[in-house]
């Protein structure tokens, strides 16, 4: 090891990270290699650094409770990776890449990892001058079928996880929100293989509600994990901070429940205190008051299904869908004109019932408080 | 017919619209069934209304050289479509719906049009706490599998187009942007069967450029027609108006280009002239200046193929993909670990090279002017 | 009256609302001309119908304990004002607006009302290409003076307000948010004569959260009154929705209290249900789902001043400034040169102290839960 | 000088700098405090780094044309500034602020600077929570009135400039836009003394086009000089490129001419390439293609002056001010009652006409292809 001050600095940083675990009795934390591990002079050394420190981890949790939700690569941070890592036009960062998901998939198995998410940080572009979008998401849909089929042979039972992000620091990636995800999925036959990893800031980038998000994963089958990072409606970049709205992640955690819950997946935070919170308390109270909000949003949204309003409405709104008449249009045992033919004969006059979206909203806020 | 001041008002206006079409010499025209004739007091009268404006249309269209580039049926205007067409929780708008679409997709078809539109206006919702967005989506999915298969029922060979909008009036549409609508039709089993109508308003609603929307929509196999109508940056809601940014414009239709041509597909505008441009002339100035915008950029698209200099740009960028055990990576004949073995047995270190985009971008503005 | 019906109609409308008055307990209401009175066919019937309709609200006043909040002028929605009023390039407009505003003051303080609004719906631009800015700030600014002036003739006691809005359906208005207000009140001599009404809405079109609004508004001593409206963060247009965020309107609240109260001003709704909310109690539920909320934010707020916490902070962070060098050199006894040598014979090297920002929202999500 | 090698490679990059400037025949450059020499371990030793580059720099101007057109003080990168520099809780900060430019204006004197910018990255807040709003304008309004009365004491000739910015890293800042810097100014009675350096990035995030930041200057009589740094419409943060886009440059430059010219102002760029631009000549072409583009949006903007369409259009849309009757009713002749008493007399109905947007948006085209 060429560098010990680095490794030093990385087994100090691991043993800092685990007494914050214990301090805050966290179940679950995550990791990327960067983390963990200083980069090395080659591919080798930063292999051999990843291994030497994933020791060290599965040394730390020996003796502590705290698991491993999920691990990841960061393909990001270094140079190399400026024009992405799976899309990049040159192959031999798309080796690399590969290479390093390898090993950071290994790890996280060896270390009872739940999930092993994929962060596309630089897949996309910063202009379409420049970019050969067709061979990109070919490039993309082998990336990930590779680190699928390579889950099956190493027998990792952990979901796969894809974190959607819209830009910052690119114009555009390639997994933009939920929505586009899901599409990429199916373009190359991976929905039933790969969920996603929502993040809160990630979907007020991309022009949604963080619940949103949650509703459309479950609606496609592919909801996997959360992210709690929050960001700021008012300001256009990437905020991370810790969650402080107790309303809307509420909201999120009522679409988690109506989800089915979130099974093997997970609530992280990979939120940073802003750059004046530079105590050591203020990165305390930041956990504390996140997970504390985390926890209270979720009792408010049981209480809310206990309640169960909210679900009779809606059950009483698409009421009319429950007649076999309608069922067996939705089934598709008539064609267009068969219903035209017998929607003529009838004669309908259909009246629109009221949304009650006022009503519905005041409900929420009484809950609250 | 009760009301014939209503279809006289119908007539004038396609007389003036066919005078219009005439003076400013357009190959192309475009309707919704609210465009060309009244609602009656009943889904039988409004349909009675539209068959005898049809045959107005099919007069007029024999004397004039302008043809029907799309129809589309108006299924948001009136009040019953508040919650929906096809995603209504009422199954009698749904019907009226679906009775609705097989009457002007004979009509489409009839006047010889070369596409037949889905516009989604009110598919989508205001807030999720009366929305069952599962139940939504097998609404939307029989519905756009109803009309595929009456398309090929009848025999009509044009294209089917959804036109994708993430929102306004509703807090969120189903067909958000084209990446969405694609991963909809993939859902559904449509995706060779429907393709897109990009409006460069809507792409910017969205979060993209017009140039993303095309390129994503030819990348994915779905580009199919061109809605011109561009909105403002500065502003978050539908401003459709026509367009004016040359740059856009052209780098819009460089991607078309690329993509192979529009096909099928054709430019229409359904912009609108701003409140204070009341004036008759306003509107022949607003279309002469959109449609020479249009030509222009074109040119100007066409132009920068001719000269290459983007391609082989591109070419270089990518041309590390060309070698066979690239070639072999991207095809799959490699598993993620035989990629690692090899990489770590190559030692790469790849070295970034300039994305060039300042003078990829100087190039551009050279072009222009 | 030529429009019998019109006129009726009013009147019914009139009772409705203070039968919506008298049953939500409200103790103020607000209108503009149009609210209560039919636009009539020339200048002089929409006065007479006005000051009819105003004699009625005076009738039912009598009898009701409601009192005026304050009253406005509709100078946006007739097509006459599309170009603007006091800034529309005809000054026959200007005349017009000029005229209804007096008449509207005239009324507002015979009905006793608390303040008097100026609502700029169209006080700006579609295109620069059209506008002379120069010459419509010059309009702006003697319409705020006549109005001014007027009031101290008339010896209305109540509060000339604005109300600030950046756009919509202009591409900008003069009166964009607060500070921008400001500015203008100052070119023209008059923030000590007049105040802003902020809603919620507004300033988030301008990019400003509510609070900052309001505390920008206090610092600059021109804190008037508030609408609470609020808008949707994800969506560009002014939905004008009731309120329903908790935490954002305690925040506003704890501002309004730091401002030292609201004064002569009060808290209005011109919110508006959605359109899918059309049952008659719909518009009760989001009457009292709104004023409840504003209630409890209030309470919170007034909680949080009690418990201190945050003021202390902030007297804490900013003690420095108490000493006797800070204060001098705060109040001008020091030239840029004279700190400057001091500073560099003292050796200065200021340490960053944690801005504690995590805390301070850990602390209000306690305090609302 | 501890330091020798930060030196030297300040004074590399000094040398690098004016071969630039050279070659690219730039008659003008800026710089701030950190540009031209690294930050010491003190302030005095800051400084006397600053002074030996100045007479480094005073050595390299009197070989080569290149003038200064502005200086600058970085009172943002180092942590001491986090929480501001003029509106820092901490009065050591605001007396080291007020220190360092102090120096910074003599050598921008020295350097025969044609203007001294003010740049605010700082002088806004993270949160409201623990924010004194109003001591912090007490402190920015004397930090610019200490700066005024030093320019005057030293008989430095230049404008002094602010660069109004909205935000970023801040959530917000006080100099967030044109129009609320003149709100400051007039408020501190600057408003003679202080002009605005505009960028057209900063304009965007405000939610403003650069023409409008430009028009609203000369309006109110502070236009001061432009950044041409674009952002991008589709990115919320300051991504600071090169400008490319012709026809907002063009409109932007038509407004420069309207105000009549640019007087003691200049042109900057301090526009970065974007991070896969690190290729040398990447930075030359940037520049190139900048200044290229400026030039020739001027030369556009100068013949549509010259074609005089525009003003000509825009003199007869407000030609009914010229009257009598209107001018004294704009000067302020008449009370609000005796206009009111006039207009009624009269019986106007003012007659719309029409605002010509698409027209005068196609006559723009036109110049420019």
């Amino acid at each position: 090891m060429l560098d010990s001050d680095a490794m030093n600095a990385a087994r100090n940083k691991a043993d800092a990270a685990f007494d914050l675990f214990r301090v805050l009795d966290l179940p679950f934390y995550t990791f990327h290699d960067r983390d963990i591990a200083p980069e090395g002079d080659s591919l080798a050394e930063s292999l051999r650094n990843f291994h030497v420190m994933a020791e060290y981890l599965a040394d730390k949790m020996s003796t502590h409770k705290t698991k491993l939700l999920w691990g990841t690569a960061n393909l990001f941070s270094h140079p190399r990776f400026m024009a992405g890592a799976a899309t990049n036009p040159d192959p031999e960062v798309f080796a690399w890449s590969a290479t390093t998901v390898k090993h950071c998939m290994d790890v996280t198995k060896s270390l009872g990892g739940e999930n092993y998410v994929l962060w596309g940080g630089r897949e996309g572009y910063e202009t379409l001058l420049n970019t050969n979008m067709g061979q990109e998401f070919e490039q993309l849909g082998r990336f990930l079928t590779l680190v699928v089929e390579y889950k099956h042979k190493i027998g990792f039972e952990g979901q796969i996880l894809i974190e959607p992000k819209p830009k910052e620091p690119t114009a555009h990636q390639y997994d933009f929100d939920v929505a586009t995800v899901y599409g990429l999925l199916k373009k190359f036959g991976l929905e039933s293989e790969v969920a996603v990893n929502i993040e809160a800031n990630h979907a007020l980038l991309a022009g949604h509600s963080f619940e949103h998000e949650i509703a459309t994963a479950a609606t496609l089958g592919i909801f996997g994990s959360l992210d709690m990072n929050r960001g700021d409606p008012l300001l256009g970049w990437d905020t991370d901070q810790f969650p402080n709205d107790l309303q809307a992640t509420t909201m999120a955690m009522y679409q988690v429940i109506k989800a089915g819950g979130i099974g093997k997946g997970g609530l992280n935070f990979d939120a940073k205190v802003r750059r004046q919170s530079f105590d050591p308390e203020d990165l305390i109270h930041a956990h504390i008051g996140g997970v504390d909000l985390c926890a209270r949003a979720f009792l408010l949204a049981a209480q809310i299904v206990e309640d169960g309003r909210y679900a009779q409405i809606l059950s009483e709104r698409y009421s009319g869908w429950q007649t076999p008449q309608a069922q067996s249009m939705l089934r598709g045992d008539l064609t267009l004109d068969q219903i035209a033919s017998a929607t003529e004969a009838r004669g309908v006059n259909p009246k629109p019932r009221s949304g009650k979206q006022e009503l519905l909203e005041s409900f929420l806020g009484r809950m609250i408080w």
